[in-house]
């Protein structure tokens, strides 16, 4: 006996297994998911269903021949932080230069000051907000990285606020340890120093407190250099944590091939990438984590290259990121509409990007993002027509449920 | 004695007196609102109110120091319509080409055909999901208009609904005629016997049925020529109704002149339009609304004349456009980013765009659109610190109150 039976549902499984007719959903029309514990225990036709439902499970119920997909996945969000730079965005647009913008407190500095200054209940209470609205678009899966604290105190603060995060809502995170985020003003001109910080020091002790599922930089002209990310990397290593890289957005440092070359969970942001870097991602099963928030809001126009991650196969995940500078993020379901608009991708790329794709980025594909047995039973039910509709609409939150472990959570 | 008023608001009142320093919102940092029965009675600083507010009013209520603007104004939307173009969308995203995209019965025929062939009913409820969404978001006065009949039966149908939206929901909806909206397939080849039927049978029916706001036109290569454009404007004077125009989308037809010329309230996404004809529209007083949501999502890349409307002084509205061929948009904050984003307008512009500018696009600025006494009292409360992060956040809602006529609606 079942515990539950979840029944008259139109499937969007995002299972390999249901796409061999080339439907990008692995779409079942009449479908039925039961729940054994907080696991998926079967997933089909409700005509192949071996007896009634009543006498299969404890408790029916019917979803109304709604469409349900698995629990969405936000793989990359820098949801955590103190302040609001709503001031600096205005400042911008009323044609202030960077000088004033810089006396005025902006930039990213900004927020590694209000992230110092703030409490961790101050940055419980803020994230929350964030957290909340992704939730409410269906995100059962949130990764949050730390990177505006830059001294081990605050990046350590940082990660144990998303780990509480993960006690006060419904949902799972997976923290991601970022301290080679951008240079702290104490470390002005001396870079080497601040990574030697990182890795000997900051590194460590996230390590051992367990705060960090996975280790990210930022490699950029602006951020850290390729031989500075290794050292980050190598370090990451000795403590058997994964990696990810924030890699090639702003120009082409060979950052998504150095991820590859550390068996990177993913490489993320892409737009300057060129073809052989996605070969070694696809060789090493790195995946694309493509952030059209970010795209947008910086008005980029060199787009990442779709055509080479699909001709060699590499997964291509979306993500919100985010983030206060360049990100002001806090809708999964608009990202899927950015980067069918900006990035030509399909409806059902963009909900692969979201469920199973954005699980891989994560080290989870095994666990959660796609409805199949065995896996946590994380999924959503939507009141749309169609699984495009996801994709079509813009600022509309078609969410009908959340069933989260099992349980309904919204 | 005073119904009600709130008290410890902070006022972007959007009201040019208040603006005298250059502040965009017309702020009044510690700010009170009285209201006798639908109107605002009394607007100004705390510390200048003639008495305690317990001595002034029946009712206080505390704003508890939120910021507090105008009833937002969507004053562009088509809401009312049949069908679903998710599909097409996909289809395009997939490589299908226009013909199998037409023989799949997409573009804006398929709506048509979904429109004639939908119930009152049908509309109204599928038109009522569109509509709360948007006053989720603190919308208080909408503009809908037809278009998707093109005969005089369903134009009028869709009219009596956006009529009945406004008895069913807490919200003041105008309507506007868009018979001349596109060419039905019946009329294949002869735009001008469709334009004379639009002239002589549908708007005299709207018109004297009272269905009608405003009329309006998709002045186009695609659509309708000026000359078939003013026959429409030279029949809506005829019915004393006035004129709004669809005006240099695509390509620069001195839509805008035109509209200009028959003292238009507004011409619409002017992405062509040239600096003449912006100085004709400051003359005449026509209102520029711009569709962010229309040009990012046909990803436009050419811009508005956004400096020429700021040099000769045409008022800037923004709207959502809300339809399902160009714009499936539902959320007019997001108009706001998107206007600062890729028009590079300041926040301050984007709120008037959604205040006062558009009140005038649809002839209420005397009404609405300010907090200034005299008007509805129409406004909302918001958990922001300031009210550029209105524009700054990107899928996140922080309304906490809608006030309607004076009553709380949210
Ligand atoms: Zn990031
Ligand atoms: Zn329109």
């Amino acid at each position: 006996m079942w515990d539950t039976i979840w029944i008259n549902g139109k499937l969007a499984t995002m299972d390999a297994r249901h796409m061999a007719n080339g439907d990008g959903y692995g779409a079942i029309p009449d479908g039925a998911i039961a729940i054994e514990g907080d696991r998926i225990a079967w997933v089909g036709r409700m005509r192949e269903l071996p007896d009634r439902p009543e006498a299969l499970a404890t408790h029916v119920r019917d979803a109304g021949g709604r469409w349900i997909t698995p629990g969405l996945v936000d793989c990359h969000t820098h949801l955590v932080y103190g302040g609001n730079r709503a001031k600096e965005f205005e400042l911008r647009l009323t044609g202030a230069s960077y000088e004033e913008i810089a006396r005025a407190g902006g930039g990213i500095v900004s927020t590694v000051q209000a992230t110092r200054a703030a409490s961790e209940q101050e940055l419980l209470e803020s994230a929350s907000v964030r957290l909340e609205r992704l939730m409410e678009e269906g995100v059962t899966t949130v990764e949050i990285k730390s990177g505006y604290g830059l001294d081990t105190e605050t990046e350590c603060k940082m990660l144990r606020v998303a780990r509480k995060l993960a006690d006060q809502h419904s949902i799972t995170i997976r923290t991601t340890f970022l301290g080679a985020h951008a240079l702290p003003p104490e470390f002005k001109d001396r870079p080497d120093e601040y990574i030697d910080l990182v890795c000997s020091e900051m590194l460590p002790k996230v390590a051992e407190q367990g705060l960090a599922d996975a280790v990210d930089a930022f490699c950029e002209g602006i951020g850290f250099t390729p031989a500075q990310t290794e050292k980050v990397f190598q370090a990451a290593e000795r403590y058997s944590l994964p990696v990810k890289l924030h890699a090639d957005q702003l120009s082409d440092l060979d950052g998504a091939a150095l991820a590859a070359k550390h068996n990177g969970l993913s490489a993320d942001h892409l737009e300057y990438t060129n073809e052989k870097a996605v070969k070694a991602m696809a060789r090493a099963g790195t995946v694309a984590v493509l952030l059209p928030g970010a795209f947008y809001f910086l008005r980029e126009t060199k787009m990442p290259p779709m055509e080479a991650f699909r001709e060699h196969g590499v997964p291509i995940a979306l993500a919100t990121d985010s983030n206060p500078g360049s990100a002001p993020v806090t809708s999964l379901l608009l990202m899927m509409n950015m980067a069918c608009t900006l990035f030509r991708m399909t409806p059902a790329e963009a909900l692969a990007g979201i469920t199973i794709h954005g699980a891989r980025a994560l080290g989870l594909a095994d666990r959660v993002g796609s409805l199949t047995v065995g896996k946590r039973a994380d999924f959503v039910l939507w009141d749309i027509e169609e699984p495009a509709e996801l994709a079509y609409r813009i600022g509309h939150n078609p969410c009908a449920g959340v069933i989260r472990s099992g349980h309904i959570a919204r």
